[in-house]
């Protein structure tokens, strides 16, 4: 951290600070500059709360210079994640589609849907059960009955399930019947639904906050860590902008800066990003050229009567395409692997 | 609604449209434009949900035209809300001022605190027990024992105290001690505890999202009336935007149009918005200036020693500027109280 | 266009608008709804200025149908504009990559990069000569020299060359040397410029504003063709938005709606989106991937003494790299090319 | 200018750093961390380009510390610039007021409303000639006949007269008939325009950019004060975010930011930050609490037949009140202006 002072700091200021720096235990270092002095704290693990000093007389700015996350860096561990559910993983080298409808509306909507994009490539089923509805009079899921109909996706299928958890009083239940549970943008900073989530068994993915930095995602994701849950994915899912064309607007760039500054598994959900059913497959396609480790896709095979989300939801030959497509781009970027992470 | 067809739309894919409509139970009226058809769904109470239709051949766009909101808004009541907590208002003709530490952090912290904002004209105590924090290695407040602090904070001061409950678990332990409940930015769309919060014997204070739209917001709190309690306050606290000299971008302009849409008390929060101590009175004094009807304001007698945003904190004198300046504004404009909401 | 009237609002009002709506020269149609009245207006040529009716009485809210661009749009012109400088072509069915240095610095600088850049693949050398800077303390280019050396960088390597113009005395210069003419970011809402443009004889690459819509972008270029001047290619460079990891933030969206919506070709910038080189060859890839018709890249061989822009301008083997990554993702898929545009 | 090392980086690497720092002729001070090294940059006069250093091998971040602006910084001149036009002066103790149409319609209207104006207490007649419209197919302003207009508003009234210039072909024009200069939103960064104004003798108003950050601002009034004209206003008219309620996000906390970091005198544009009548009061109101030097306003005697901006437009009744209003705000901080700037 660097605390910058005041062009007109005194000597009393600059000790003032000097001393607060080190009865936090730090260390201090004044650097005298051309017309004013900064003041390095040094020898601190982990990250400096920055507005303890931001506030003392004789203080310009405080600038943070170490990043406050730890377990989910790249410096902490360099080698990739990989998560596992069943025998599908996340992460690595490999490419992995999870798909299926935004919301799980019956047993014969859920099969028909798995066996479409089981079929046009799909490894992972997903379906919601419990649905965050921006207004109190919309379809919210159909529960627990959904939980019990995404385990019979799972058994006929063979596809593991991942479905999302919305608060503490569900998650026992979520965690029973998934493969993988999901925390939603809307509770990306619900810190007891982290906490509880660094107790699970089961992998994790979270998904970014529609306003939030990456440093606050992986802080979020650090939370699960922290409880002792490795098996977390992160989901990139378009972050909320000026733009109207779209629902939300891609932040493409997450892809590789997460992946220069963790060592999670980084995904991409293009149906929220997107909110239209026609920009998806250009989003799908964009994400893993930029080489994000997944997709999450929405599939209904009659979007037009979907409950939730229809506008945004890929007809199943649609998926097909995609699963085309990205796999293509995909592949034929491995041949210029040795490059990756490069870039 | 209004339903706009694509220029090319053929007849078939407009019959298509209209029974859609209809087989929804909505009135479908066909309304022939110069080089397009445009399509009227009538009669219909409460919301639609458009992305019913926009996935329909031949639809080019589908415009919501009424507001999802119905219990919260000013259609379905004129007059203002007003929220009581002990014999402190809120909402009205008259201005509310609450004020305390953002984090309690022992008793004689906050009975300190606690006297200065009373003495200032301060009439609600605010101080965080459960802190929703970025990091999971942050003070993350002194839970059950700081609720226990705050409700000595109101015996010794008779001034009731609003703190911020963070999930299912602890909810009933603030309504207990506390005289209002807070559910903060972070939690806006956390469902599950606005409908916790729908059950309450305790007003409700409900912060907006970091980035959600007042048609977002006013949802979130329509979630809380539909369950039953209509004690509601909404507190504008800074959007997030490019801006990076203030840690959040005060939206004023919220302050007018919710009181225009809803009945609810609109207060504000000058510090989270700023988070730089040397804009809070600026902006205190533009939210009463726009009209709202309180505030909501941290203050700490040694700010550069708080557990945390202590750089957003006023010092004890410096809140009673902020007290003169507002309570000098507000009284002025009563002098042109008739012009109000007219604007 | 629909005017939604307040619910309580008075036959009188309603027939105040209708009757300003006539005044108008448009077609008013009533459509009473189940509790308030709204009012189409019809046979409007072009866009109506919806600024005219939202202050009437009674009025709630004025709701454009019709989009303002005409000349630009897909509904006027269905085939794809394909833009020509010398024996290059930009749009329709191919990959057209424009890569240079951020500013030309001197002849042997420009000439070594065009070198580089040709033989990786580059068909447009790039260069500013006049260059819009933050600070009037920053290089402000070589002016006129540059736009010599641009000229000696065409007839040494047989690239077509293009440079911004910044404003209009500076254009007959930009004209006379080069082959294109960009308007950049700054100046997308200069009209006066944009006027210009519209007589020249050059084709324009017009990139986005910082914070422009994709509607005010389109409705810059048709200030353009209205002048007379259809060769117009949009550069997509990223949006301002709250994230601080890149530059700014790369629209990727923004290219199939551009291409649903316009005739003319779209690229995109990725070293303006980044800001950092090492997002650079990951937004390429993903811009190609989402169907863009090209690219334009910053590249310079010294970027660590580069004049401007040096963080965001690749390596000339990075270049390559870039080059052989996006051609064959361009090439894949083009297997799948009777999907493209059906999305 | 600090300089973040990697943890890994070698020593070799951080030799060639300082190497590069000190040939760029800066003084280069490494400051050895708990595990990682970081370097200053010291005795720099006025800003180093960031971009130079971020590149290089073994750089992780680079940090200005640093502000870019000179001339502009209340660092270089500590007492507050006032600005005159005729007699009235815009900034130290004052309120100003400026008012008047969005643009010249006839000579008619434009006396019609500037009588209003100054009866109700505005200093300043404000109307435009040149027109920048997002659609070539709007109404463009009058031109020079809508100067002469101005000109003789000015006659008549007494009033000073401020217009905006669009570009350097009319630059000479507008200052011969206008009093002030405006540079619009549009052209904050248009760098020809802002040296053209740097050497005229009349004041100018210059507007923030709808994505400007505060920083980037003052860089462009940097431009003019550098070209010999200190005789500037800054204007705070909005910014974009992703709300939707209002046209602009009024940055009220840019007004206590720009003080303290500028002696520039700064006003508020509240209507193109409202961009609905209905919003305009609160925010001027809010504007002048926050301690705005002035308002910029638009008025019209008959808003709903405007030919531009009319849904923005006050009444002049509406006008009166807010003129009250906000002289009663200005006069009762005055009561308490010891405390003013210590916020």
């Amino acid at each position: 951290m660097l605390i910058v002072m005041k062009k007109n700091a005194t000597p009393e200021q600059i000790g003032a600070v000097v001393k607060a720096i080190e009865s936090n235990g730090y260390t201090a270092r004044p650097i005298p500059g051309g017309d004013r002095v900064s003041i390095g704290v040094l020898y601190n693990k982990g990250a400096v709360d920055h507005h303890r000093f931001s506030g003392l007389a004789g203080v310009k700015e405080v600038i943070p210079v170490t990043k406050p996350y730890k377990l989910v860096s790249r410096e902490f561990q360099a080698e990739d994640t990989v998560v596992r559910a069943g025998d599908v993983s996340v992460g690595g080298e490999k490419l992995c589609i999870m798909a299926g409808p935004c919301a799980v509306e019956s047993e014969l909507q859920a099969l028909t849907i798995a066996e479409h994009v089981k079929r046009a490539g799909a490894q992972i089923f997903r379906g919601g059960a419990f649905k965050p509805r921006t207004s109190p009079y919309s379809f919210q899921g159909l529960g627990e009955e959904g939980l019990k109909i995404l385990a019979k996706v799972r058994d006929v299928t063979g596809m593991p399930v991942v479905t999302e958890v919305l608060d503490l009083g569900n998650f026992d239940a979520v965690e029973e019947y998934a493969d993988m549970v999901q925390i939603g943008t809307r509770n990306m900073q619900n810190f007891s639904l982290l906490r509880r989530a660094g107790q699970s068994r089961r992998p994790v993915i979270l998904k970014r906050g529609m306003s939030a930095t990456v440093e606050e995602w992986l802080m979020a994701a650090e939370y699960i860590l922290e409880g002792g849950n490795t098996q977390v994915i992160l989901c990139e899912r378009g972050i909320r902008t000026f733009v109207t064309h779209s629902r939300n607007t891609l932040d493409i760039s997450a892809v590789p800066v997460v992946r220069r500054e963790s060592h999670l598994p980084i995904i991409v959900d293009p149906s929220h990003a997107a909110g239209y059913r026609d920009q998806v497959i250009s989003l799908a396609r964009a994400a893993v050229a930029a080489d994000a480790h997944g997709l999450m896709v929405e599939v209904h095979h009659d979007p037009d009567h979907a409950m939730s989300d229809g506008a945004q939801s890929l007809y199943p030959e649609q998926f097909e395409t995609l699963c085309r497509h990205v796999r293509a781009i995909f592949e034929v970027m491995g041949q210029g692997s040795e490059v990756r992470g490069q870039g």
